[in-house]
């Protein structure tokens, strides 16, 4: 019999469709034809197919906007929201509306268009998320903004538009719909039983044990009970804390091992499935601090999302969790 | 600049990416292959491929599950959710669950393998929207039963297994989190102003004018203002009415018009659009008479949901609801 479950961090529900029940090998999905070096934007040489960047890590003898930087940060060419203008609200009658000032940015994660983050070195892991976290601070500072979302799109399905690997941020003058219920979700549980929910369901996975990918000092890796993606995949810090934009030098370096390690065998596993990698993350300016957890959400994009959970917000779910899990804890040394 | 809209209903934000805007023709879908008729288990003569019938529309002298019906509802051969067995709440330590009771049918359009909902007759049109209400209605006395979402994917990236036109029914033990949402909204708006949030909607729509596609006696077809997706269209009763399972023959005869015209429509402009049609209504246990408003959302699935979006629940939507109404509106005599 199929198995309803309760997302915590939600509070929507899955179906765990277990007549449905699916391995690996049945989500069998075309390679992608590759584009290839010619034309990317994000490939030495082509700095000027972008605009000019905000941030590089570079040598210093090598000038903005040439080769020899490691990570490069630049706006999206075609953002989703603007930079340029101010945040006004605007009204059509009965309907809210306000202009669309946000920022939209793109962390090109290496000079290399075919490597994927589980085959770079921790090192360059580590500068990719050093940038990102240099950016969220900077963002942090614009009062206009009140919500920063690192995200990134790989493969086609997953709606990347560019091979070449690269994370997105966009900034947004609201604080978005889904964060609102998060946020909502963690302050009640708080507030009703003196803990942070997300330190609580960290804790029962850890107990439960089944669903754990890694744990280490830093970061604990596991394919949620609630998971309404097949191979759902979430990192979570060990230590309390709402935003990615504190976490420490240590943490920064852990985290590229944790990262590494959960899409190195989901790689493995899955081979090079399209997936969208979240940051959840406290709004900019809300004091989330007991009751909010910054963590990552790896959804790896296998199933097509149709009428029913579009109407409904259910998912349904062919893979139980913890069958994700023991196809991926099978997976010896992810990171080589 | 880009636009950033409240949708009324969520109270979620949509991005107007005008920097973005698509025509029509930016929405070029390559045709998938067609399977045929061969092994179609909704075809005459394949009865025996499905459940036996729970309901069909067929001649007096013709016995179940043979050919010769015109509308044939049936247990999904895949169910989501099942229906034996009780319903159960279930504990793993700290996470919630329940047994997956519910029930999950799917209702064939016509024997015709080919023939879409806009060119059926009016009244083979009428006769599956009268087995969808007879359906909702016998699933509506099911006590262990508290939601009805009767829905529609066209086309394989909808999530259409099957080509041969059907709509699915699927009755959940729980309210959805998306009912759950527009019901919250949709009551605070009537308390604090003394009318339906939907009505009020419609009014401002009809005021505005601009995205209005048809309206008679019984319904108002439009892109409403915060539309989350390209040609996102809407389909509203005029007469304030929480339930589905309440309407009167008129309505039934008149929506099978409205409908036949929506998708006509969608089908002339965007040629065979892939798309999910959602019908949005009270849950079966719930007051919700004065405040809530049943509705069909029709979402065509032109543009790929990213990262941004599962993170954020804000849409991105590349063409202005005025630019796709606009485009919709010169379709002439769409149900023809």
């Amino acid at each position: 019999m199929p198995e309803l479950r309760e997302n915590p961090v939600t509070q929507s529900w899955v179906v765990i469709a277990t007549e449905r029940a699916k391995r690996p090998t049945d989500f069998v999905h075309p390679a992608a034809p590759r584009k290839g070096t010619a034309n990317c934007p994000f490939c030495y040489g082509n700095e000027d197919k972008t605009p000019p960047e905000i941030l590089a890590y570079r040598p210093q003898d090598t000038r903005p906007d040439t080769p020899g930087w490691r990570v490069r940060v630049v706006p999206n060419k075609f953002p989703a929201l603007s930079d340029e203008g101010d945040l006004v609200a605007t009204r059509e009658g009965f309907f809210r509306g306000m202009t669309g000032y946000g920022v939209h940015e793109v962390v090109v994660e290496s000079p290399e268009h075919d490597l994927t983050l589980p085959y770079q070195t921790p090192e360059q892991v580590y500068n990719v998320l050093s940038a990102l976290k240099e950016r969220f601070a900077n963002l942090s500072r614009d009062r206009r903004l009140r919500y920063v979302q690192i995200f990134k799109n790989h493969g086609g399905v997953a709606g990347a538009s560019l091979e070449h690997p690269h994370f997105q941020i966009i900034a947004t003058p609201l604080i978005p719909a889904e964060t609102e219920t998060e946020l909502k979700n963690a302050y009640d549980y708080y507030h009703e039983h003196g803990e942070c929910l997300f330190c609580r369901m960290m804790g029962a996975e850890l107990g439960e044990a089944r669903r754990i990918l890694r744990a280490d000092d830093s970061f604990v890796t596991f394919n949620p009970y609630g998971s309404r993606f097949p191979f759902e995949t979430w990192i979570l810090p060990r230590h309390h804390n709402s935003s990615f934009g504190s976490i420490s030098e240590k943490e920064v370096r852990d985290l590229a091992l944790a990262v590494q390690d959960a899409l190195g065998r989901l790689d493995e596993v899955l081979t090079d499935p399209p997936y969208n990698l979240i940051l959840h993350t406290a709004p900019l300016d809300l004091e989330a601090r007991e009751y909010y957890h910054w963590h990552i959400e790896v959804l790896p994009r296998l199933t097509i999302v149709a009428g029913f959970e579009w109407g409904t917000g259910f998912f349904i779910n062919p893979t139980p969790p913890e069958d994700a899990a023991r196809f991926l804890q099978e997976v010896k040394n992810p990171e080589e």
